[in-house]
């Protein structure tokens, strides 16, 4: 299983370059069968992130195994357990809220909420219902559309987090249009609920500016 | 190994609760040796963040394990590998430079900032440098200091992104002080030098109304 | 992934009671596919019994996983090994070794003893033939009757031992009736015969007293 | 890596033994580190034992492994966990418990029991207390001592049971000497302490028919 | 789980032929799934052979298990990878060459190399056509058949080497047979074709002393 | 966790080239500890070969692990087992054999050979002693060199084997220089000793043409 070339010195077969500098982490995930392949993807993918947080590995160095054990192979206090279905893409929830708040769809809305919701708008007071927020947004603009530049979503203990970031578009209240507006979004997602919306824009600078 | 309780019934001895409703993933990371406790811990976290984004399980249930091997028991390619530093912990990073700017030390923030750093202030063009961000500052506030609330750093590819929010104290350009102003500011990390840093608050919204 | 809360203070944002003081041992058994899921739960309670004997783990923190392997995907010494049925659940053949007894099933019984059978009763020399001990148990009483309060069996290097204990009812040779006396029975099962049975109970205390 | 023996036959040069009738499990347990070498010992007895009441390997074919994992290579939850000593072998509990009863220790004997400490004695009440039994015994035997054949310990659930089995010499009360009377002797150990003990042996037997 | 023989001594119950002195590694190959069982089989003897090159281990105390993974379940650098096709093996590449040539069946041996491929024959040029072989042979023998005693495989870095060793028959230029003449080739297999063959024989020892 | 660039399309956000067709295979060898690290790379190759062997995969992509247990933590039928050396490595003993030959040092090649050695040289009968070839050779040439240009070792079920390959230099029994004459060996090592020798070069092809 060696080759030695020609010309042949017995002491020094070995090669010298054998150390690089490198990093190759393997994660394995055993867990109870069940899961759609994209959730399964979105779980290699949390992985394969979580540990390039740490480890300075590039993305090709990271190999993430998942095991899956049948309930029956699988026991935790000598009992089996049976497989609960995985938690819905948190930022899928966000954007389908954002949806149906730009449609007015207030029911659809309402529906992804917690009962804890709570929002915070610019320089607003904490808000708890979409109804106050529809009365709080009607003397700052007729409508408002966002364009996503970017959604990034993480877990964070007992919440995934979600970010919204992009621009926004639409008219101000005397029909004047808007459009390039920046904002980002972060969201709390709980038990497949929205509980927390904070909000950022840079609409009043626009306007002072205006 | 199993007890079997009076009136005993021969057909019926197995428990008919065996199957509970649960999810107790395990995950095994595999490195090379030469982390410090803090930053496996780091990793430890960030591991069982990625296992409840999408499995359903109680912080409790998830069971993590880091496993170490020699350089010499690990190879790719039938190369040995040596260890890499960590990456340094990128919450830390943008920290010092938020420090170092609000102390004005513009040597010690430069040296925090990658090649390619770009940031984005409310309203402002993309600027480069932090000459240019002092210049287009000064007409905006005296000072400014931040109180942080909040503090969020994930991987996302090939950057760690920081987000740190919280409220800005300071004053305006007349010497009138001001406080409790919302921000959240955005940063991405690459190879331990910020390389990107997005900036959202509410000062033109206070200003406004002010 | 972390969150911080106000106030900050920059060195001491790691929680102080990471340490707490328990054991979650994890076990995994390798085995060739082919087991019955109940055969299955067998091994998996037995590993799970073994685990506590030594580690001061509660029930819920042991992690039993089996996996299970084609034969085509496991060898030894380079050699394929088939699957073999798995033995069976000793208890069940001592209890129904025990039915037949009461029955004068002798067909039966003896269709369970192994060729080495011996066994031991109170007061009695060591027999290795039922029709022996009917002979030396016609003067004790006219029949006898157990009852099962606790059946326990485990591995005991080659042989699976099995304890029957309860309480024997019956008829003194007089006729006279008798209950509630204390019996114990210890059974060696290998290759899923019986090859032992040892027995002590009170039927002489019992009769002293009468 | 294969030979081929002469005379060759091209579609036939696999072997047609390759499927022998076997079994040979693998199991892993993974625990914190910190166990003393007799005491992982117990814990692989306990496994092998856990894998020969289900699987028919012998002895041979089982193998054992240990992985230790340090503090800070296992968390729970994000969270580390100390070592916790391991469990006392109860089997050594035992014996000590019935030497000091013996010797008439009775103040060593009462530090081993637990709070709820019961006992059964052939023919007798349920007692709970050392001096209760010394008293029933004094009209039975003037002194006993045990000889032991057989001590068996495993776990069942929450606590550890022991049997020991052997035989009972001493004097009757009138002074008269008995030797080899069989006994057997059901022991419950939980959290290091004897929490139960039940008691069969062949002395009314003996004296009835002495 | 442990037994006792009398006479009992409390110190030294415990085995002292503990340490035997032996090996018995085991070894985990993780692999996509998509293999078929004998190119599973070939993957498993060349794993068992690569452990007996340095661990005095008995063939049958080694281990080797193949665990496989569907595409899903499987990622490097959080990217799914599905199967590829098994190497051929390569002694049968080179048997059926050698078939082939036998048989005069240039265009289907020629359909075997590689474009790269170079041969060497006793005292011969470097040849990189099978019609120069063809022509060089032409003085030195009529014709000539393999019989083989001895094929050997394995990996050497980026080739499989094949060694095909045995004896030689057919007739020299004039017509006399000759057999029973010892040769040995080597190949080198690249890519499923064929780049390297070193020949040796004692044809010339032969003819010399003939 | 993920990025989503602008425009951004609801249904589509999923990255169409998640599979690459590619192989990533991961060797997991188990052993007690003990083993050098030159020892371990030896082992380290060899299973990457055999990976190679049969699996598609670039070197890059195989990744090796070693995990090495400790005796106290590693036990085959309940019995711990304690480390036995590695194996020698086979290259090196047959070097050494071939120098000591050419030094003519008889009792140091000698020490080199198992008892049922045996050695098949071009045209010769097959021979036991070192001192039958010597005779053997003496009228073939007056001293013979070798110059290495490959070696090659693996392991074939029970032996080792070893091919030497390169060129004859020397001197003809008149006293004529000859060099560059090809040559290969095989030998089969067991237990650290040479049990079998082949020789095949091409010395009369060469004499035959001179």
């Amino acid at each position: 299983m060696f080759i030695l070339t020609f010309p042949y010195t017995k002491t020094c077969y070995m090669k010298s370059t054998d150390f690089a500098r490198e990093k190759m982490p393997i994660v394995e995930a055993r867990i109870l069968e069940g899961y759609a392949p994209e959730e399964k993807k979105r779980l290699i993918t949390a992985l394969t992130d979580a540990i390039r947080f740490v480890v300075p590995a590039t993305n090709e160095a990271i190999t993430v195994l998942v095991s899956e054990y049948a309930s029956e192979n699988y026991a935790r206090g000598g009992e089996h357990r049976s497989p609960a279905p995985a938690l819905p893409d948190p930022s899928q929830i966000v954007l389908n809220y954002l949806a149906a708040m730009e449609e007015r769809d207030l029911a659809a809305a309402n529906a992804m909420l917690g009962e804890e919701f709570s929002m915070v708008f610019p320089a607003a007071q904490s808000m708890s219902s979409l109804n106050e927020l529809i009365d709080w947004a009607k003397d700052r603009y007729r409508f408002v559309k966002k364009t996503y530049d970017n959604v990034e979503a993480f877990q964070s203990g007992d919440v995934a987090v979600v970010y919204t970031q992009g621009t926004l578009s639409g008219e101000w209240p005397d029909g004047t249009p808007f459009a390039g507006i920046r904002f980002i979004d972060r969201f709390e997602v709980s038990g497949g609920k929205i509980v927390k919306q904070d909000v950022w824009n840079d609409l009043a600078e626009v306007r002072a500016n205006g």
